[in-house]
């Protein structure tokens, strides 16, 4: 038997909570429920699954809660509340795939891991904080937090002030080692929400730090660290497109690391959205030509694996 | 060589966060580095070791929060609750051990597993929750949650009234398999607070419910199945001791099954506090007469696995 093709799955927000049914956790669990069963379909098509999910409407409530009821109880630094988002989530995730998996004779173990990824203290991202995170706050409450907590603050569209975090580079999976000793028997869910951002002190300790990694780039050095054949980032859409949204947009079957750089270029990517995506396929194909990075949407997993929908990104 | 002798540890609150030195997470995050100094050390004396935590102040608070700001965002289940405070107190622990054993040239890896234990939909707390849980209310208050929710309110010393849940008995570690494949080369954090109480449906499907289940007794199921040879519950006191606060107060050295069980007859235990130790003590040993279950403090613990103090359990 031919070894099973390993794929490390990126979940985008859609996939665990839908703009219809509202963001309690119960709505959210019906969704991932959904999830789940797409991801437990690829795993009764034969392959071997890790994944990892995004966590910025959840760790946005989370912030949000815990900045709400201050007086009443310390707020939560943001690593922590991450760190929270991964148990909220992973258990969700976790609980509803081994179900899926359960139902279609598949008795395979799913266990989310806490998962740190260091990112580096010299990242340009920290001199340019871009990645808003919680609630709005007045222009006088914005200077209140710049003063005291040295938050930086930026305007958001009209709606008031938010934080600002930076958006690091993952450089390294702290618990890379787990996931590798359990892959062959269990699917793990890792680098949730990215990971924690921490950084690695000069004496050798890591430290949290107010930060948000991009989950499809830390799926990406995940799948370059298992060796995995295929990147997969889930998103809305069942195909990346060139001229979106225009009369001449063109949905894209497949991309050379080529075309994708031209592509990029020219602007045709949003950039906090299918932009990061696009750079994740190029990073992964780039890092071991004979890899491959598809961009599709859940429902559309197994067919864009066998060639027939979806975006793939090849190095040639 | 000799095998290594395998613990696992229960952390009492006192591990996890000190009275004098508040309840930010920062704060937390010192205590917890403390506490993993002395796990380390166990290591480094040859043990191999898991680690249970409590979650009952930090799992609280994030209740706490999550009903203070529902008017903003929507409250989330306990179940939630406790997953994210494995999330976020697992992180530390992680994060705090990890450059602890590296201090000490011990480059062993540590991980949290988002973990959920079964229990049974007839196990007799349902009919009588009495843990309580999360802010106190007023009667009109307990009154609308009691008809609004089904919650269970119950008056609790003068203060108001609480939540109370059932606290029943852990009977499935959900991720034990796990527990195991990590345990040779991995210090595996498990079960925090007891681990995410779930029912089994008539179907298979686990369902979170609101429950607290104790992290003692969680600990001694997790020693019981992955063949720990000694169940190790650090608690605030050095010995366990009857009559205790009373002159003819008596520090215990060892106890038997029968001693124990004579000792719990006659009340010197306080639920909720000792007896719960305790009884997972004698759990442990009853499992297996070969074993040996310890409680002491934090601090004592390499002398007493030594023999030099805390209080041993054994079957005879």
């Amino acid at each position: 038997m031919e070894k099973a093709e390993r794929l490390v799955i990126a979940l985008g927000g859609n996939a665990l909570q839908s703009k219809d049914s509202g963001s309690t956790a119960e709505a959210q669990l019906s969704v991932v429920k959904k999830t789940c069963e797409h991801i437990a379909e690829l795993s009764a098509n034969g392959y071997e699954v890790a994944v990892v999910h995004g966590n910025g409407p959840q760790v946005g409530r989370i912030l949000l809660a815990s900045e709400t009821a201050k007086e009443v109880v310390p707020a939560m630094p943001f690593d922590v509340c991450g760190a929270m988002s991964q148990g909220y989530i992973g258990y969700h995730i976790q609980q509803a795939l081994r179900y899926a998996l359960a139902k279609r004779n598949r008795n395979i173990p799913v266990v989310s891991l806490v998962t740190q990824v260091v990112v580096e203290a010299g990242d340009p991202a920290f001199a340019d904080p871009s990645k808003p995170i919680g609630p709005f706050y007045s222009e006088e409450e914005a200077g209140a937090l710049r003063r005291e907590k040295g938050y930086v603050m930026k305007e958001d569209a009209g709606r008031g002030y938010r934080r600002v975090v930076p958006s690091p580079l993952p450089r390294r999976i702290v618990e890379i080692g787990q996931v590798r000793d359990l892959w062959d028997n269990t699917i793990v869910i890792t680098c949730g929400g990215g990971g924690v951002p921490v950084i690695e002190t000069a004496r050798g300790e890591l430290e949290g730090v107010a930060a948000v990694i991009d989950k499809d780039f830390a799926a990406e050095l995940l799948a370059e660290q298992v060796d995995a054949d295929v990147l997969m980032i889930l998103t809305e859409v069942e195909k990346v497109a060139v001229n979106w949204g225009k009369p001449d947009q063109k949905d894209l079957s497949r991309m050379s690391l080529a075309e994708a750089s031209r592509y990029v270029e020219e602007g045709h990517f949003a950039p906090g959205s299918m932009l990061p995506k696009v750079q994740a396929a190029m990073r992964f194909v780039r890092s071991n030509p004979s890899k491959k990075a598809i961009i599709t949407s859940l429902d559309k997993a197994i067919d864009a694996l066998a060639g027939k929908t979806g975006t793939a990104v090849t190095f040639a």
